[in-house]
């Protein structure tokens, strides 16, 4: 019995990883596309730019006239027709990000009502699509200062995309009047869609009062031209551009319960927007479990999201790893349940494991190894004692990254 | 909408811990209860003892030849008919605690086989219902040496179960020939029937050589007699006793996902065996209650046990009320789900409020009396919080303890 719950958990989660590959979803973004009159212009932005983009042209062919990908560093894996790969920094923006997003800017500019452009969005597209109204200097001096005052992240966005010119739905602006297309893999739990990539097809619901009342609550030190662009408002509502959300943690979570149904397990669908402590998470995957070991039926149990670890110790391990670890002793001794959970970027951490595997013999295989769960967790250390006992999911990098997976398996 | 999931709310988990009472919870135990050919004696111990005691007279009449009530001071409510009542020390044994068990021992010395101990059983047992086998100073010494030299509950108990006459089913040995017939209201999350009041009636998995090992591995100082105590076996097997827990949180989170069923919300039950941190808890609840908000369905997530809490600062508040608390911001903003969660005693923590109830609107209107959940949390406040914005679940001392209930309504 083991040995098929721990194969029929690694096979689910890598299924359900393999339907948010950025190629996999944007073809199913794309079935069904009917070509605008006019001309088609690809501009695919984030760490899976290059595999979204090829996917595209592979789908459509001949109905993309040209394009641009940008990408982080390393990222570009060859060429790809009528399309120019750049690569640029991330996560901190640099020249290269600017002068790739001025290419996309001039590729788009130009374009008629008939005209359409196919915008492929993923992770990491905030800080390698932009074009600042200030110095870039300026605009890393204003980060700076943002990060020193103890500012929120959406906080520190409001800012940020005021003095974009292609954030906060600008994009979309640059674009008009041709139509935009956007093809968003997210990896932002609950897809805020003015939020993946900083939205630069998106309205942004923030204004220049609320910027400039940041500026004065965190006492912020602006150049007049920084002040000046702070008091453009950025688009409120945007006519020409729709949004397909392809890959995310929610489609990973339904690919993971259709992988579940298929192997027979009637799936519970818990949540896609898990965001509280890993080891946490775990126990109550793990109590879960506990509960259901006894119903004699194949059931799944399924949440997704991205937990958060406090490190307490100087061990190596990663978020996945941790919830797995932590569901072993709630399950401990039972033949029937298990318990697996991974990151779909197929990097848990800073390791080279994807996630973590236990089911009821974990605690007694870790005392074997003279490992307490509780001891392992109190140091951060869920790599090494997953590692000794065979507990560990490797996947290697995949190329997407839509969040992490936990799954509870309970057979009869 | 919200008026109504509010009383929803407050009705499930009222009539959960309704059957979970002890008279109703005796009474359900009873149903269909033979009569020995012989005589029945009634024992009763625990700090719900007294109510037991009473339903059980009151359901068997004089079926009950006599008996006796052994349960905290001021816990006797009146005097019940062919029954003493005896009050005594919790959570610390006392003298009054031996002297009630030495008379409990005699009403079941010279019974036969044709005779029925009913053994009423509930939290608090293990202090209220104790003759060691040695001086009741040594006793405590002893407990004194485990508490400092940080052995588990566990291993506190392998001790005192052999150092007893009456714990580790030694009662169960006094009793026979005759049969024991033990109701239990377990306040142990698991029901793990060798724990609930340390198990008078039932066979103890712990042997003389654990004892002497922990002596050894923790330097405990003990008197020969307490020694030559040790040396004596519990018994490993009891063929006179029989176990009904009829009171238990997984009784509660059953009665809670009935009380949804009657309410026309279809009930998940997630776990009865819940203990991890109560913020976390809630973090995940609120999650799958904004999973599910957009379902088109009435659904409910029953999750029952013991939550833990990590004092934080100087405020007043309880685990469930830091447990709904922490589910709020998940919610924000949406009209038609809720999370609740109660003790079943309807004392949690030092307070006088069985939980907390909130919603959509929470967050609002805490931001209104300046309040935010992080903070609130961060200084263990949720009492005032709650009480702010009118999100105290208040109950009253129930006379029962089974544990937390905590329960998510998602209406269409």
């Amino acid at each position: 019995m083991k040995t098929t719950l721990c194969k029929d958990a690694g096979r689910i989660v890598r299924e359900a990883i393999a339907h948010n590959l950025p190629g996999p979803a944007v073809r199913a973004a794309l079935e069904g596309f009917v070509p605008p009159r006019g001309r088609v212009v690809l501009v695919a932005i984030g760490k899976a730019a290059w595999p979204m983009a090829a996917a595209a042209v592979d789908e459509l062919g001949d109905a993309i006239d040209c394009g641009i990908v940008i990408t982080k560093y390393g990222h570009v894996e060859g060429q790809i027709e009528r399309i120019v790969c750049r690569e640029a920094g991330h996560p901190v923006v640099d020249a290269a990000s600017v002068a790739a997003t001025r290419e996309a800017e001039a590729l788009v500019a130009e374009l008629g009502a008939d005209d359409l452009v196919l915008f492929l969005v993923s992770g990491g597209g905030s800080a390698l699509f932009e074009d600042p109204q200030i110095e870039l200097a300026e605009l890393k001096d204003v980060t700076r200062q943002l990060l020193a005052s103890g500012a929120s992240i959406d906080e520190m966005n409001v800012i940020r995309k005021h003095l974009s010119k292609v954030k906060g739905g600008r994009f979309a602006e640059l674009c008009a009047p041709a139509q935009v297309l956007v093809v968003a893999l997210s990896d932002v739990v609950g897809d805020r869609l003015d939020t993946i990539a900083s939205g630069p097809a998106y309205p942004d619901a923030s204004t220049t009062e609320d910027a400039l009342a940041l500026v004065r609550r965190y006492r912020l030190k602006l150049s007049p031209q920084a002040l000046e662009a702070l008091t453009k408002e950025t688009p409120k509502a945007l006519d020409n551009a729709t949004t397909k959300v392809t890959g995310s943690v929610r489609n990973l979570v339904a690919s993971a319960a259709s992988a579940c149904r298929e192997l027979g397990y009637e799936p519970v669908v818990l949540t896609s927007s898990l965001c509280c402590e890993a080891r946490e998470a775990g126990s109550f995957l793990g109590a879960i479990a506990r509960e259901h070991a006894g119903d004699g039926r194949k059931l799944a149990f399924v949440a997704g999201g991205e937990t958060i670890v406090h490190l307490r110790g100087s061990g190596l391990g990663g978020r996945n790893q941790e919830l797995a670890l932590a569901a072993a002793p709630a399950i401990d001794g039972l033949a029937n349940v298990c318990v697996i959970s991974v990151g779909s970027d197929g990097t848990d951490g800073p390791t080279d494991a994807a996630g973590g595997y236990v089911d009821g013999s974990t605690v007694a295989e870790l005392a074997a190894a003279d490992l307490r769960v509780d001891d392992v967790l109190d140091t951060s250390d869920s790599y090494h004692a997953l590692d000794a006992i065979g507990g560990l999911v490797k996947t290697g990098p995949t190329g997407t990254n839509v969040n992490d997976v936990a799954v509870v398996l309970v057979c009869e």
